[in-house]
């Protein structure tokens, strides 16, 4: 029988934005305590979890005193000092998912290349680690550039279609690789327990804003035929198995015109396209990341309502004190569940909150999910 | 179109146990802020909502800071200063529900013969202010004898079968009402806005522990025939609307073996027979408390999943730290959703946590329920 004085775990969470907010709530509800670092004060994580350090993810002091004053450690982010986490862990710190997969993945390229070496299906990729008209010409187009260090949220990549959009090369190492017209993009959250055992949650279809790479609209489960869905989620697992690690992983994935299913990255944390499974699954995905990596057995991925899930951006132009407009509308409408961030301030595509809906009938759940986007605005008290 | 500089409302809620605590994580994610009033530093809702006035609920000053330093003034128990809210209220503070129910229903005779007069069917009953073997033998056996003020959890009631019983009597201003030899006792949550719109949840059904009076087991949807659930959830919302007020309501009846319901007691509050909508209906019923009081639209009370519900009770004999035991084996069972309260210490039947079991076949929630019960124990560090 299993024992455990309370809290079951303290918690250290690196990066304390939406993601470890809701880390630390399901936290809360399991018996275990949070300490967040972050350099904002008072951030979304900090908020809910009662402790923060006050420090950058890229001090190794705070990464150390955050490791000495948890049982185990985990991230909301990827862009951090893994070097260090690395040394934590070699002395004998808890910290998932490993820190050495952590570095493997931050860094697109030598997550590229670790895919390729697990026969893990994947677009065509070159290094390049000058990018240049030349280069780009000689790999030829239309190509995805992707900034192998810091990208994230659509920042970092940059699609050039041809010579004439070469101006929005970004000027960092990178990789290129093949642009894949792709039917859909799916996503996969996998959960790896400490034992070894993992779960998958239903296979999901994420829809894009066009030009902004910030994901705009998202379908649980995917709409797609189940024996594609069965096939994403093997490719997920398989992919997860072969980086190893402990925890939920995101794995990003297109379904190419010819029902070809290729891995585009691979998240070590909690994900945005699982924010659904609050509401909509028997186990959350943050409440799942903690039984993994706290060493609790994973919970039933199972999904009992059909669910869209929108972010809510910061409004183009609007900076400050976040201001939203048509939450009651929104509220007014059935299976409309909201969720804020409590960011102090907007500033334009900020993450400010998502909203899942839940009905019976995804085409409706994607219907009032529009409806929702159009009715809610968040705008902020300075602006031009 | 509605709009809301962020914070939506500055929730104050007095009593900051696990009702405040599962109250100030739903204010979070529809972007409240809490201020919790309790007399016990680092209360459950206290750890949650980040700010706590340390004070008594019957301290004047303590509960004007709190309406001073709020938009909307709630509650998550009844033994409070309902004569300072009154005058708060008075003077303009927005608090739900209005402090003149709460007073209503805090005195439970007050309460039965608001109840008589509104033609609610309950109980038959008699005022007791002196309580004595003879004014219960005039009463006849068996009989219910209700402290008129502070009782809680199965505190402040006797249930007397005959004059041998006469020694559990409690010796405070009562009153007495007939034994209701129940077939099944339910509830129903009932939310009411400021509008004076509102909702109903699926009928549940309590089972008691013999002889403790503490909600053992929870079933929900209530196993009884469509027409009585149905007639059940009408006769709360008919007394709910003649109590008047906003907020949730948790209506206790009885359902006696000739298919009569009486109403057996009105809670002007989040109710112990509503925790399992966090995990099985659309809205739960924290989030829809603070929609009903903030004056948003009320969500959808739709139930996706059966499920029952167990209260994790601190065993006998023991004190201090709690320790639990079987947490591990019991989230082995599919659908087992665990919440632990953060109570720094535990005391026997205190509540210090619940278990929510989702299944398709609330049989199996049930046998499942009775497993989790036997495996989950919640010890103290100091005991004999």
């Amino acid at each position: 029988m299993d024992v455990f004085p309370l809290p079951i775990a303290r918690i250290g969470i690196i990066g304390g934005g939406q993601l470890g907010r809701m880390m630390a709530k399901a936290a809360k509800r399991i018996g275990c305590n949070c300490v967040v670092l972050d350099p904002t004060p008072g951030c979304p994580a900090g908020q809910v979890a009662g402790h923060q350090i006050v420090g950058s993810y890229h001090d190794p002091s705070k990464l150390r005193e955050l490791a000495e004053s948890c049982d185990v450690v985990t991230f909301d982010i990827e862009d951090i000092d893994a070097e260090t986490l690395i040394q934590l862990a070699h002395e004998g710190h808890n910290i998932h998912p490993a820190p050495t997969v952590l570095a493997l993945l931050q860094d697109k390229l030598t997550q590229k290349r670790a895919l390729v070496a697990a026969g893990i299906p994947t677009a065509a990729f070159e290094s390049m680690p000058e990018p240049s008209s030349a280069a780009f010409a000689a790999f030829g187009y239309p190509l995805v550039q992707k900034a192998c260090r810091g990208g994230y949220d659509g920042r970092g990549v940059a699609i050039l279609k041809g010579p004439e959009d070469d101006a929005m090369q970004l000027p960092v190492p990178s990789l290129v690789e093949r642009f894949i017209p792709a039917e859909k993009e799916l996503a996969v959250i996998v959960a790896r327990g400490l034992d070894g055992d993992h779960r998958c949650y239903p296979t999901v279809e994420m829809c894009f804003r066009p030009g902004k790479n910030v994901l705009d609209l998202l379908l649980a489960p995917a709409q797609i035929p189940a024996e594609v869905a069965a096939a994403a989620e093997r490719l997920a697992v398989r992919t997860v198995e072969a980086l190893g690690g402990v925890g939920i992983f995101g794995v990003e994935m297109f379904l190419t015109h010819d029902g070809e299913l290729l891995v585009n990255e691979v998240a070590p944390r909690t994900h945005n396209s699982g924010h659904h499974t609050i509401e909509a699954n028997v186990t959350d995905q943050f409440e799942q990341h903690l039984r993994a990596i706290v060493g609790l057995p994973l919970g039933s991925t199972e999904q009992l309502c059909p669910a869209a899930m929108i972010n809510l951006l910061g409004a183009e132009g609007h900076h400050g004190r976040p201001v939203i407009r048509g939450m009651a509308e929104a509220l007014a409408i059935p299976g409309v569940c909201i969720h804020l961030y409590g960011k102090a301030a907007t500033a334009p595509y900020r993450k400010m909150g998502h909203v899942t809906i839940l009905s019976h009938d995804i085409a409706q759940a994607r219907q009032q999910a529009e409806v929702v986007r159009q009715l809610i605005e968040i705008s902020g008290e300075n602006h031009p």
